[in-house]
C-alpha cells in the first residue's frame, strides 16, 4: 500500500502525478523534452536509456513502462530491450549507443564516477557533446523518477503486458497532457 | 575541466543550463515549484532538505548553493544549516522537520528504503501527506540535479562566500527567469 493517500488502483508515477498536478506538469514537460523532442538520438534510443537506468535502480514500474515505450520504437522490439538491460556489452546495438549506455549506468550510481575516458570513448564512436549532455541528464532524471515512484511505495504491477498496452498512447500522444494541468 | 564544451568560468548547474536552455526551463520550473511555491513547509525548510540531500550525495556546488539559500531564509542561519547536515538527529530543529529529513536521507540512497514506520513517525510529528510527498520529490529531484552537476564534471568552487553572494538573488527573484527561455 502506498505510503500516502494516492488515488486507489492507479499504478506508479501516474498515481503521484494525479495526487500532485502542480509538480506533475513540470515532470511531464521534462520527460517530453528529454525523450521525445527533436534530437539526433532517436526517441527509441532515449527510451532505452531510461529503461536501462530504471532497471539498474530496480524500479519495476519505470523499467516496464520505458521498456515498452522503447520496444514500440525500436526495430528489435522487446527482445532487444531485454538483451540491452541484461548484457549491454554484448547486445546488438550501435557502438555509440553502447558507449552512451555505459555513461548512463555510471550516472545512475554516482555522477562523479563518469570519467574523461568514458566521454572520450563515446566521442570516438561519434557521440556529440549534446548527445552526451542529454544522456547524462536522462540518466539523472530517471534517478529522480525512480526514487519518486519507490519512495512513495506506489503500486507497481509486474505483468509487462499491462505496460505494453499503454505504449501506443505515449508514442502517439506523448507525456504532456497525460495529467490535468493544475488550475 | 567539464566533460563537454560548457560556457567557460560558469559554475555548476548554471553552466549546463546555459548550454542547454531547452531542458533548463523545465529544471528551473520544477525547482521553483518544489522550493518556493506556496506550501505549509517554509521555503527555508525546503532549501534545507535540498542542501541535506546534496550534502549526502557530496555534490559541492548544490550543497553550498542550497545551504546558502536555506541560511538566508532560516533564523538559525548558516550555523544551523551546518549542524543539520552534520548531525540531523541532534540539530535544534522541530521534530517534524527532523522526521522529514530522515525520509529525505533515505530517498537519497534508494526510494525503496523508506518504510511505513518512517512515514508514520513523520505523521506523528504533524507532517501531512502533501508534506511527505513534497519531501520525497524534493529529495528525488536533488538526486537528479546532483548527478547532472557531477556527471558533466562542472566547475564547483569550494569557497562558501561565492555562494552566499548569490543567495539574495534566488530569495528575491527565484529560479525561473535565471536562464533565457529557449526560442
Amino acid at each position: 500500500m502506498p505510503h500516502i493517500d494516492l488515488p486507489e488502483g492507479v499504478p506508479g508515477i501516474r498515481s503521484a502525478m494525479q495526487y500532485r498536478p502542480e509538480t506533475a506538469v513540470h515532470l511531464n514537460a521534462l520527460a517530453e523534452q528529454l525523450l521525445r523532442s527533436e534530437n539526433t538520438l532517436p526517441p527509441g534510443d532515449r527510451e532505452l536509456i531510461a529503461a536501462f537506468v530504471s532497471s539498474r535502480n530496480k524500479t519495476v514500474y519505470c523499467e516496464h513502462s520505458h521498456s515498452a515505450f522503447a520496444a514500440a520504437q525500436l526495430d528489435g522490439g522487446i527482445d532487444l530491450v531485454e538483451q540491452v538491460k541484461q548484457d549491454p556489452d554484448n547486445a546488438p546495438i550501435e557502438p555509440k549507443l553502447r558507449a552512451l549506455l555505459h555513461i548512463a549506468g555510471k550516472v545512475a550510481v554516482d555522477g562523479k564516477s563518469v570519467t574523461s575516458a568514458d566521454v572520450d570513448a563515446a566521442r570516438a564512436e561519434g557521440a556529440t557533446d549534446l548527445e552526451i549532455h542529454d544522456t547524462v541528464l536522462i540518466a539523472a532524471a530517471f534517478c529522480m523518477y525512480n526514487r519518486y515512484v519507490d519512495g512513495l511505495d506506489t503500486l507497481q504491477p509486474t505483468d509487462p503486458e499491462l505496460y505494453r498496452q499503454r505504449a501506443h498512447l505515449i508514442v502517439e500522444h506523448g507525456y504532456v497532457g497525460s495529467v490535468p494541468v493544475p488550475s
